[in-house]
């Protein structure tokens, strides 16, 4: 392949490792659908998209792409929000996981289970749930979004609080490297200090560094006793307060703890048929928690209650409902999850994935709201999710404009310094969950040291040299 | 200081950057007993040992010493396992961090804390309970390691089945790469995508890629009920399927869960005079069970006994005892903190860290008794350690024979080989908790594939190319 660019030959070059069925060219891709990503946005055109269908595929198909210098993009679900997937303006090729997708059969009480990078999230949750495990990374896109994104991109979603992101659920990994070089790491340890832990390098690196082809993941006891509630609150410090006092009392069993401020819930009630707010006046902010439990936890339901008639009574909170049957616990949850398809009714909007440490979340909620009012009175703040991770979506919207109102960026651009500004103040990170990928170089640049880049750029160079796993992405080309 | 070496030029440099007296000489710092591992064994002899009091000291010094190609050793607190802290044999400076030990206040119910990388463990454990919160990191050494060293080490000990290992308390690090350039990566954040996440390299390399100067650790909710239990069983399989039912039962609630076999057993109440056993008849296998909750787990010592009763009923267990009081759950627990103290008494020995998938333990046990018995008939073999993590500390024991009867090390490597063989059998680690260090590089090359230490070594030459930063520890020179 050395000194040849064109599509074709690189296709048939592709053809010499894998069948020929499974090397798409750009125009079929395209009519498949495997090029748009779920913000709508292009991914680009790759000169073929390859889908292997085991390790030793992947690694060949590396191998030959490297030695040419042709870049290489792994695609997962097609579900990232940064533009991780986009494809490079030269000759490259896609290699799609969605055929490796096999679970190793899962014995009873196992606290771990071997997957291909290919499984779809929500396969992997069933599967632990009819050997009776639970596998406890749950986010909107699961029914779609593949363990090996959630692993380049560390995801997060609603049970962080309590399981932590992708990266505390990962215990063995094996990663083609840019060479074709296979890291076979599929340990099942929870204790290994022999040597670096490479695989922490891989999780969160959004396939810069390698390609996931397969991951040990950790499984927990499944859930027996369970409780829900949403609480109305009148701050934001008050919910601080509310989440300290509940972690006091029932520790770990706290699995989540989400906000969702009033224009959001009102968002919503207004353009979701099946949604109903428990409250009758709307509130500042409603507080969803959620609690799960084991079979010692028979009472969880009634603690819950006490628990918050408690905090009703010193008046901590204004108002609270426990959800009295499994439906209204999904009623409650509805309203959360909601929020991901309403938002579009929103005008023009500017969205940011922050994180700021969990005590500093009041002030900062409180510093964006005065800080936007200062510079677009018109603009709607809504604030919405993980109050027990710090980790808050922050989306400024222009009601009266639409989404297309901002052609050359320029609001955008002053939006971010704003909202960068204010998350940098507070030690936070600009993109908590959604990472880097090709839409936030930018934004990394300017909030983190020199020497700290440098040293990234060190790692990447170390592990891909020639910078063909996925350029462009996390670091400018 | 480009070409020289002797120790006086070295200690005159040193001396332009931090005071007179807390640059010693390789004398006083043997005076001292600052060069003396826990294992007695002496470090070797350094040009200097210096003690800085900041980070911009620390980082003046490295980048003097990198210049010169003059290898650094930094130095926590001096009770690591497997040599970490020997000093090469050409001129070294060793950095003692121990002047670095501040604790940042820590407001009421705060979920993280900065720490100097110099304090003690107990130290902070201590802060942290007087704020009325817990840092659960516990380890045998905790009164004198630093926490700069159980980061470096990445410690276990006997909360990480619950908590995990120090690995999953750091939330921020700042550390001192090799030409003294300082990474402050000081966040206190859940979530953070931003780029690769630089400080899980760190965690666990050993002092090779850099020195850690500060940390932000997690802080937990005080346990506020507890109860602890020990139990007789018949046989490792037994053990594990209590774990497995604990775990169903009480989830996190279950702290530590703690094997010790019978000849493990005996020599702790043969040779430490505190030591009562709760059975009359010595069993198989005793599982020390901790258990540690909220406010909400106010039946938290009834619901043990009543499992435990259901678990004799059965026959799962033989025989248990929940404690009644503070004082007999520490005089059950002094039944496995004795075991550090009461193995000088075993004769020669050689020990094992492992730990192998948590399923495979007693497998793992099994196949153990059954070597050693082939190849020493008159060996004894004791295992104990924390079965909730797959960690099983493995003592071969020849009784017979004096600790100095191996002087050729030929008996060591014997043993090594026998148990490397069943560790890699099951997928397991030659070093779970105690690290590879400068004693365990060869363990390391015999079970690992040579593209992973590949590419360890090619991260090590990115962030220090001239091999100063501890060199000898994990590769070889």
């Amino acid at each position: 392949l050395e000194g040849t660019t064109t599509p074709e030959q690189i296709i048939a070059a592709m053809r010499e490792i894998v069948e020929n069925d499974r090397v798409l060219t750009a125009d079929e891709a395209d009519r498949r659908g495997f090029l748009v990503d779920p913000l709508g946005k292009h991914l680009g055109r790759p000169a073929c998209l390859v889908e292997p269908i085991s390790t030793l595929e992947v690694s060949a198909v590396a191998k030959r792409l490297s030695v040419a210098g042709i870049p290489i993009v792994p695609m997962g679900g097609n579900t990232g929000l940064a533009g991780g997937a986009v494809i490079p303006d030269r000759a490259a090729v896609m290699i799609s996981m969605r055929r490796m997708d096999g679970i190793e059969p899962i014995p009873s009480g196992a606290s771990s289970v071997a997957v291909d990078s290919g499984c779809i999230l929500a396969n992997l949750q069933m599967a632990a749930r009819a050997a009776d495990r639970l596998f406890p990374l749950s986010l909107t896109a699961e029914g779609s979004c593949q363990i090996g994104g959630t692993i380049a991109t560390n995801a997060g979603g609603i049970n962080a609080l309590r399981y932590g992101t992708m990266r505390d659920l990962v215990l063995g990994l094996e990663v083609v490297l840019a060479d074709g070089r296979i890291l076979d790491m599929m340990r099942s340890l929870r204790k290994d200090n022999a040597g670096y832990d490479l695989k922490h390098l891989f999780i969160g690196s959004g396939g810069t560094l390698g390609i996931v082809t397969r991951a040990v993941l950790r499984l927990f006891p499944k859930v027996t006793r369970s409780a829900t509630a949403m609480v109305a609150i009148r701050d934001a410090a008050c919910s601080l307060r509310l989440l300290a006092d509940m972690r006091e009392m029932f520790g770990e069993r706290l699995t989540s703890c989400e906000l969702i401020d009033r224009a959001s819930l009102a968002l919503v009630l207004r353009h979701d048929s099946a949604a109903r707010s428990p409250f009758a006046d709307p509130p500042a902010f409603v507080v969803l928690l959620q609690l799960d439990g084991n079979d010692a936890d028979a009472g969880l339901e009634t603690d819950l209650e006490e628990f918050l008639a408690t905090k009703l009574e010193c008046g901590l909170c204004d108002d609270a409902v426990v959800a009295q049957s499994s439906s209204q616990s999904e009623a409650l949850w509805h309203l959360r999850h909601a929020l991901g398809h309403v938002l579009r009714h929103a005008g023009l909007r500017f969205s940011h994935d922050i994180s700021v440490p969990v005590e500093a979340q009041a002030d900062y909620v409180e510093e964006v709201v005065r800080s936007i009012a200062r510079s677009w009175p018109e603009a709607i703040v809504r604030i919405y999710g993980h109050l027990g991770d710090g980790n808050l979506h922050t989306i400024i919207c222009f009601p009266d404009r639409k989404p297309s109102d901002d052609p050359s960026g320029s609001i955008r651009r002053q939006v971010d310094d704003v909202i960068d500004g204010i998350v940098m103040a507070f030690g936070g990170s600009v993109t908590a969950e959604h990472g880097i990928g090709s839409s936030y170089i930018g934004r990394l640049v300017a909030t983190r040291s020199s020497d700290e880049l440098n040293a990234m750029r060190a790692i990447k160079t170390a592990l891909d040299p020639d910078d063909v796993m996925n350029p462009g992405k996390i670091f400018a080309l």
